[in-house]
């Protein structure tokens, strides 16, 4: 994409454009190797994609453009079917990528996003161009209330503010740099690796030099240590995540770690914004929210190669974790900044 | 070694033996790449052990073994010269051998032992004698005091229990693991990877393995997972680590990291044993610590491999972290266990 396309004058990074549509297949860029590799998975339907997707293939944001892009196709290639078969063909696809994997629901919401579309359609051609125009649609709405949120984040985050991350925050936190450069304000990261995949060394330090950003890269047992007083690297003004999901009690569900590194920063009063386009009403509390629990065979091992010992069978992989919302200082959405415990009060304030 | 020579019935791990002094050098295991390969470095004066030791060929308790290798060669080297100048040699040597990283000081103390009882020699001969004699005692008081150590540790942890543990306690985890197996104790252990060097996935999973026990490997950034409410490991009943060193305002510092688990288990009401033989009476507060800064260079890097993307420069190493009393539970020494703040007690109570 050409320069400065997103509203403010950086390069587009590599990663704000990760899943396409060509030639009838949908290609995904494969973040399990990137950047050490630039390698695309072709995708020949919805469930390839939705396999794609639980295999990692692309994550954070990623998922959500995935399922915008699997829906998409699943309806063109409906296009010669008659009109039960092809919002049948078009439903099988949806609940295949609405269920990839179980904590993150943006899929979800864009497949019934697409189910809705599709209700009224009277022939095959009406059913197939509402639903590439809901499919389409979906992505651009999570864009466009990650834009929002990025100038939400910005608020409360002054010039030259230095921020520890956990992760990768993908299409949110390249919108918070862009929202950040709009105003004229600019800041330092510390990113932490990310084990097992290392997105954060791998995804979100990459991305950060693409977008000329300052980056330091830490293990992930260093952010107390950076964020205690009087650290060789602080101090830091605040530790900021994406979540997963936001349940109503203000409980956030974001990658491992995220719990530990949230109780660091309460205890060495740095606050803790999470950003999330909204809380999920249908989590009124942090235990509606499923965590998934992935295979420990990706803890023995670094890229692909073995790094534990042999000897070593037993491994514990929970993808996310649940911070309490006592350890969260405000979660930042489309709609403005909440304390935790108030961001059910969400839902009382009009769209932006 | 024979099995049970530990005075348990459990058999020997490897890095229970991994110093020797062979042919006229000091042999000592490569940490750096066990268990994966078996290498052992030949250093053939103290200077070259010095240097293994910066070099993080052996850590935890290894450099203090290896310091006491170091100087008993020193010593046997010195056999031919004047009694003036062998005294200069194994002076320099312990010099070298006390400076090779600045955290943990049992190699001063090591080195402090043998020039002590140097100062009455009144030949050669006499000189070498006293200084191999020291050397070996400052390695077999080490072994003493730690099995001292796991003795004091078992009698705060119940048969059963879970222990959360980090980086590699070394001569202490495998004393605590025998003191527990001669009581009829026996433990599940949850280790920590512990990047960058993941001593946690190579040394501690390998030998808690080697040693018959149960080990499940989390990355480090699960232990906050695994120490709160209700998680799918849990529940944690301990956090167990060995400390560098501690000061005397009860301040732990040992492999970074430690702080956040710390932290976390505090917040989750979880108690944080920290094994060390005795408290500095040379470190009255933790700021008098200095914390070691490592090449950040190694957090781009596993095993030798660039795992971090390569636009990424920029990274932070401080190899150790320091804990305040306030998330200390007990500080269990040779001597018993102190709560944190009163460690400095320790110097009131006689020698086991």
């Amino acid at each position: 994409m050409e320069r400065g396309r997103r509203g403010s004058g950086l390069p587009t990074a590599a990663l704000e454009d990760s899943v396409r549509i060509v030639e009838g297949a949908v290609l995904i860029l494969d973040r399990r190797v990137f950047p050490g590799e630039l390698s695309w998975v072709r995708c020949s339907d919805a469930f390839e994609v939705a396999e794609a997707i639980r295999a990692m293939v692309t994550q954070s944001s990623g998922p959500l453009y995935a399922a915008c892009a699997g829906l998409e196709l699943a309806a063109v290639q409906a296009a010669a079917l008659p009109l039960d078969a092809a919002r049948a063909a078009i439903g099988a696809a949806g609940d295949a990528l609405a269920t990839a994997r179980p904590t993150n629901n943006h899929p979800l919401e864009a497949v019934e996003r697409v189910r809705e579309a599709c209700v009224d359609a009277r022939s095959t051609a009406e059913l197939v161009e509402a639903a590439v125009t809901a499919a389409r649609a979906g992505a651009e709405l999570y864009r466009s209330r990650s834009r929002a949120l990025g100038d939400e984040a910005v608020k409360l985050l002054p010039d030259g503010a230095r921020l520890l991350t956990h992760c990768w925050m993908d299409t949110y936190i390249t919108e918070l740099v862009r929202a950040a450069d709009r105003v004229g304000r600019s800041y330092e990261w510390i990113a932490t690796e990310t084990r097992p995949y290392l997105q954060g060394a791998r995804l979100t330090a990459h991305t950060l030099r693409e977008l000329g950003q300052t980056v330091t890269l830490i293990t992930d047992g260093m952010g107390a240590a950076a964020l205690a007083p009087g650290s060789g690297i602080g101090p830091v003004d605040a530790f900021v995540t994406a979540a997963d999901r936001v349940s109503l009690d203000g409980t956030v569900v974001n990658k491992v770690g995220t719990l530990g590194l949230a109780v660091a920063a309460h205890a060495f009063d740095v606050p803790f914004y999470a950003l999330v386009q909204s809380p999920d009403p249908g989590a009124p509390v942090g235990a509606d929210i499923r965590i998934e629990d992935r295979d420990g065979d990706e803890v023995l091992h670094t890229l692909g190669r073995r790094t534990a010992s042999a000897l070593v069978t037993d491994a514990w992989y929970p993808a996310f974790d649940a911070t309490p919302a006592r350890f969260v200082t405000r979660i930042v959405t489309d709609r403005g900044a909440y304390a935790a415990a108030d961001v059910a009060h969400y839902f009382d304030r009009p769209g932006a």
